[in-house]
């Protein structure tokens, strides 16, 4: 497929995406009001339940077939000496997550949802699991590699237009398989040792903020380590100089295959009514991409978390998503949309299982 | 049994809360360093761990046998219209409870902790229960009534002091009821109509502040219902004059039975080393009457969230207690709790099932 025919496959994703429904969401704000409880006091749950009720066309959503997407690759720009792990971390995690040792199979398990781990483009062969006892691991591996690792877009961009394309469309069509399978909820994470980098080059060009503005810790650099960030994003953008009206064109630049895929999952699971709940720092990256692409799929976001790394407060702040959690966390792997999906699934039966006032032969507010 | 009796007894629950266990604690903390991740990456769950590795004495603790205990009571404040529901809703919400339809049944069963409500003195007469379609009820209901509800505090002591020792003793019992069941975590809420006034007392004595610091809206009073509040705590305190050095003697002259039976059980827990999950605002308040008799008692206790409730700031300030979820919740019940119970559980998962970087293959941080 050229160019031209692969752009013309998003831009009819893109189309299938609508509002919000009204109507199922009203509906749902006034069940609240009549269930056993002062209006308004279960605060950001109840906010919640109204937007999981407009976002799946249903005054009483049901949150309970749950996946979590984890897509990894890697990422040239490592050789610049971006991150305080080694390159081959990406494959090795991928293993682990295999075997069901990550900490996104812990949370995945806690809260009831399938792992799906996407190799989109990895640069080390993935090693044979090792063997981890106690909980099973991912549920599903899917081999999507656009590559084995993109460029180092501090020297040439990232990947080719085409590559960019593709990754989207990769997010877009594992998200249709997944909820082929059945899906009320899914979420988003990452593996890539040096995607804090591409994803801060990414904040910067859709936030218009300088380098030092998102450019973060990640995983633990030092503060040489952050300097070697800092001059990679600016010498990639003065390079690629990519601009905001062209999302494709930033990914491509200075993006990920893996920000790809979760921006692609974003677009699918919003074409579909799917709520999808963003990770941290790369998740987002990936949303501002989406969001660029297809205003729309904003309304189909969840923030689940505010992420300890740079920037991720500026992301949220342009996405105008509210964080449900501040937990300090930054590993990534959409461990914090775990988290946020188990937050959802609360909301959701508050709304559908809590009796009303007449039930429950409860007497109202004194007016 | 007279006073000095119950002084006696309640003397020795207290003298049997011992320090948490630092190796334990140590233990867990090297154990987080050499997991797949980044150290620190999960942020405020790693030092959940460590905490609740300390609590147990138990350097891989588990969070599985899981309870909330849920204290309902009256209040005779309620007659100076500080409440914006009328007072039988205790006695039918305890209904409720018992049928499944509350906010703490939908958590509860979520998280899969077992309810066990308390009636410690309610005024009326509990309801038949509704039959309520769905969810399983309360799994135990335990009367222990110390009265039709307290004496209005704004006229005379809310209860005899006798009262206030069997309120905190009853609570100590049943934690010690339900840890012979098996229990590996615990979660504490209230009902009351007109406790966060009783509860605004207890804070404005302990914590040294003007009553207007920490009366807030409850239930959802308007500007009247509000300075009606203010003057019951005001009117209250000037005739009772509580001393924040005897905290059984601010129990009785301003507190409520379900408020004593909740700083009961804190102690229990304290006692047992089973880690405690405070709710909002009424059970800071029984906190800080827990934490005054007993301050080591400070180190069993999980701030779950931070209330929408004024004055529930105040108090986990006091405490030196960093709540984990800020949703803006006002419900009680120990629905905050039952979140915070989940995210206990999340933590000692990660400790427990997270592979190391030995086990997995996977190479560690560049020094």
């Amino acid at each position: 497929m050229r160019d031209g025919d692969l752009e013309r496959k998003l831009q009819e994703i893109i189309a299938g995406i609508k509002p919000p429904d009204p109507k199922a969401a009203q509906e749902a704000a006034r069940r609240q009001n009549r269930l056993t409880k002062p209006p308004g006091s279960l605060g950001r749950l109840e906010e919640l339940s109204v937007r999981l009720a407009g976002i799946r066309g249903d005054p009483l959503p049901e949150v309970r077939r749950k996946a979590i997407i984890v897509m990894a690759g890697d990422h040239g720009v490592a050789e610049e000496g971006v991150s305080a792990y080694p390159q081959e971390v990406t494959s090795q995690m991928v293993a682990n997550f295999l075997a069901g040792g990550a900490g996104i199979n812990v949370l995945g398990r806690h809260v009831g949802a399938r792992v799906v781990v996407v190799n989109m483009g990895v640069k080390y062969p993935v090693p044979k699991s090792p063997e981890i006892r106690g909980g099973e691991g991912a549920e599903r591996y899917i081999e999507r590699p656009l590559g084995l690792g993109t460029a180092n877009f501090a020297r040439e961009p990232a990947m080719s237009r085409e590559q960019a394309l593709r990754s989207l469309l990769a997010g877009a069509e594992i998200l249709e398989e997944e909820a082929e399978r059945g899906l009320d909820i899914v979420g988003v994470g990452d593996m890539g040792i040096g995607n804090t980098t591409a994803s801060a080059a990414i904040a910067s060009v859709m936030l218009r903020r300088k380098p030092e503005e998102v450019v973060g810790r990640g995983t633990g650099v030092d503060e040489r380590g952050l300097e070697r960030k800092i001059k990679a994003v600016r010498e990639g953008l003065e390079l690629h100089r990519p601009s905001p009206e062209d999302p494709v064109g930033v990914l491509a630049g200075v993006g990920g295959f893996e920000i790809g895929g979760i921006a692609g999952v974003i677009l699918g699971a919003a074409a579909r009514r799917i709520p999808v709940v963003l990770d941290g720092f790369i998740a987002g990256a990936a949303a501002l991409i989406a969001a660029a692409l297809a205003p729309l799929s904003r309304d189909y976001m969840i923030a689940s978390h505010l992420s300890a790394e740079r920037g991720h407060k500026l992301i949220l702040e342009k996405l105008e998503l509210r964080p449900l959690l501040d937990l300090e966390m930054r590993l990534g792997e959409g461990t914090g949309a775990a988290l946020g999906i188990f937050l959802c699934e609360a909301a959701a039966k508050i709304l559908r299982e809590m009796a009303t006032f007449e039930e429950a032969g409860v007497s109202e507010k004194i007016e």
